[in-house]
Parts: C-alpha cells; structure tokens; sequence
C-alpha cells in the first residue's frame, strides 16, 4: 500500500516529523512518501496547503495522512477541512491536560504562544559550537578547564560530531582529544587531559568499521589498515580500563545515542534542551 | 502552582521531550520541574522508574505529569502503574491509525520496531559535519561544486552553527564563505563563490546585536564597534540585492528556524530526517 503523509507545523516541524515518522514506522505494510510543511502559520497558507492536500486525495484516490502541530486555533480549523485522516497533536493532548492541572491552556483561549527560548540559553548553545570547534583534536588544550566533557578515542571514531551534536543540541561544552601511538606507547593519558580525569570519556569502535571509515579518506595507507586500527582500538580500551574512564562503542550508535548515553551516565546538566 | 514532568522513553528521549515541552509551555500558570529519562527499555528500569516517580507524588503531595513514547507493551504496561498523569504517545495514536491503514502495527503486536537509520543515511550526516568544518569561513574553497548551499555573510552572523546544524540534522553540506571589506569596496561577490550563484543564500543580522556578539570576543576593536557592524551589515544587504541573492535576517531566529526556513526557500533536498 502507499500513500501520503504530510507533516504540519507552524514553525520549523522538526518536532512532528520526529514524532510522525516514529508512529507511521510502525506500519510495515505501507510505504509512506512523506511531505514536510514548515512555517503554516496563517489561515491563507493553510488553505493553500488544504488544496494541495486534496489534490492529492483526488489523485491517488486515497486520503493522505496529516500530522501536525499547529497551535493557532484559525489556522487550525481551515486544515481540518482537508480530505485527509489529521492527527492533531496539539488538539488531542491540550484537553486532558486542562482538565488535569486545573486551567486553560494558552492554546484553548486563542493565544499563540511562541516558545522562544531565552537569549541566554542559545547564546549557551552558539558559545558551545564555536568552543567544540576551538577545542577540536586536541588542536588547543588550554581552555579544558572550562570543558564540560572532554572526549578521547582514536582518529575518526565519531568524536567530532557527538561534541557538535552536544554542544548544539544541550548547550554542553564538549572538547575533544585524539589518543595516538604515542599515548599508546607509554600506557599514559594524554599530558594534556590528565588533569580532568573526571571529565573524560571514551570512545571506542568496531576496528572493521573504523578500518572502512578511514579507508574513504586515505586509502590503503598504514592509518586505515585493520592491523593498526585493531591495535589502537585495543589500546585505547586498556587506557580506558586502567584509568577509570567510562567509554562507550560507537559502532552502532548514531551522535544521538552517544550523546544522550553519555550524559545520562556522566551525570552532565544540560544548559538547552531539543526543540 | 509547582509540578514535576517527567519525559521518558526507551530512545534518547529527545522528541519526547520537544513535544513534551511545547505542550506544558501552554500552561502559563503551572511551574514545571522537568525530569527526562531516557534509555527505559526494559521492565526493571521502568520499575525503578515508578518507585521514583512515586516517591515524588508523596514529596510533592500532587500526581507528577508523565508524557512517554515507550513502544514496547511490557515496559508500557509497568509504567503505567506509577501515581501519576500519563500522556502515553503511542497508545494514543495508534489504534486510531491502525483503523485508518486497515493494518496492525508492530507496535501492538508486541513487536519492538527500532526506528534505526540506514548506514547511508547516517554516513550523509557525519560526512556532511566534516565537508561543514574543511568548508567553513572560506578557509577552503575548492569544494564549493559539492556543496548543496554556500552561505554568505559577515564574520559573526551565525553562518557556522547554522552550516553544522543542516549537517547534522539534515545531512546537508553547507559550506560558508565570509563577506569582507574588499568585497564591498569593489561591489562584487568573492571570487570564490561567482560560479556558484544558485547555491548562495546570504545571512544578515541587526547591527546592534552583531556588535554586542563581537564584543565579547574582541572588546573594543573596531572589527566589533557599531559604526563597522552597520557598515558591513548595509554593504551585505546591497550584494544580495544586487546580485539577487536570498537571504534571511538571522537576528530573532534559532539555528533551526534559519535552517528550515532556507531549506524551504531554496528548495533544498533533505539527505536526512529529524529525530
């Protein structure tokens, strides 16, 4: 079977199309093209989108799905006129919980509430990009005692792209510090991070997956060989190991899961939260 | 009023908690705690979790509010015995579209159905951070034909956070370039960027608060004085204009709503979804 799936939102639509694309997974049995509508904060774009929501209708002969989250009353009663089957967050939620806390909700008197974040919090969460990228590879050490985590792991085992991931999506500062031969050599952390112990974390990752990883950017050379990325992988676990420091395997964890896994475990506080 | 909410799932938690925040930040009048939970996928940690949530409901004296995307039924079931008021995703939205696709889920039938990205996918996205870093602020510029979308504008206006932000999320490649005072003696668009016209989109900012931005990075200078910031924000707004370049004022926006409203504008295909 296929069909249509639209998500709606007011604003970005990041969130419903989170949301709607986890509830329609679960239906194997139909194959969903999904359309993404950003932005519909007025009753005309609404009701250009209704039409475009029937002409789909009217084409495929069967009523497309529609997930949204507008909160504007007006704008949402012209989408409701769609031929499709609306699933409406905003609408199904709001009711029990007026009941439940005992008041109305913006939303039910008709007032758009915009949910803007503080300035100081995104400034957290622009201050923390440009610290990932500061204090990326252990390029510069001297700001890690601002740090609030500090990643280790061998070259291109995603420690990179969890700090940016970190830093954009909690506000977190997150450095990072590569571990190489040398660190290897001596059994010894890094000079540089040695001070933080308690800021550490480690990542560690399926040699043969590394070995590919790396073979895309320099191929065939010693770096990439699965004979030196089992040995630093090796390594880096006994450093791990010997010194305390919690590690996780990135292998089959998207930046997501790694971050989230990490600051679930090292207890770190969140400045911003996902939107 | 005071409550505590608390955000859980078996995943990261991180649309439940979007969701979960933009529905209770329409109750003005109660004052929420926000507790988030990842990771419950088992029966033992939602029974560790019900001790807690429970314990809270006798601290506080009033039922906490618990919004959940838990898919599989056992973990569900055990959650549900805790003292509080649940808005359970899943259940809610299932059965009505089971109804509607005239199939079951995997989700009812006891299936947990992991929402996991294809590799490509994922590899789109972590390629795109690193193309985000070797492309960013004109530091390199001989990839710009891979790129999906150069951003222009002056140093400081958010071009970075916004590239890495369409990276992650999106596994778009967004390279920047700077606009600098040679650019706007001469009136012309950098060298770098001429032959790639259809993929610029240009970033402008009030002058104010680029001052503000740049002061405390270099307090006092003329890079960061007001009457520099007016001058480089006028010329930038001219080049677009000149060159019919689109371009958004990045002022009152987040990295998100920069993000998808010029992927919507430019008509941008996405590699990757949100989560």
């Amino acid at each position: 079977m296929k069909r249509t799936a639209f998500f709606v939102s007011d604003g970005t639509g990041i969130t419903v199309e989170a949301l709607g694309r986890s509830l329609l997974a679960q239906f194997e049995h139909t194959e969903f093209t999904y359309v993404i509508k950003p932005f519909i904060d007025s009753t005309d774009k609404a009701a250009r989108l209704v039409e475009f929501i029937n002409n789909v209708h009217k084409e495929e002969g069967i009523r497309p799905v529609v997930v949204d989250t507008i909160v504007n009353d007006d704008v949402r009663s012209v989408l409701e006129t769609a031929e499709a089957f609306t699933l409406d967050i905003f609408s199904t939620f709001l009711a029990p919980l007026e009941q439940e806390l005992g008041s109305a909700s913006s939303y039910s008197v008709g007032k758009s509430h915009s949910i803007r974040e503080d300035d100081k919090v995104y400034k957290d969460r622009i201050d923390s990009v440009h610290f990932a990228i500061d204090n990326d590879d252990g390029g510069r050490t001297r700001h890690y005692d601002k740090a609030d985590i500090i990643l280790l792991g061998p070259s291109r085992c995603g420690k990179t792209p969890t700090c940016l991931y970190m830093a954009l999506q909690f506000g977190i500062r997150a450095a990072n510090h590569p571990l190489t031969d040398d660190d290897f050599e001596y059994g010894e952390l890094p000079k540089a991070v040695r001070h933080y112990k308690h800021k550490l974390f480690g990542l560690t990752i399926d040699p043969v997956r590394l070995a590919n990883i790396r073979n895309e950017r320099k191929p065939d050379s010693r770096y990439a060989s699965l004979r030196q990325c089992e040995m630093e992988v090796d390594e880096a676990e006994l450093l791990y190991q010997r010194f305390g420091i919690p590690y996780i395997n990135s292998t089959h964890f998207s930046v997501e899961e790694i971050s989230t896994r990490m600051m679930d475990e090292a207890g770190i506080e969140r400045r911003a939260a996902p939107k």
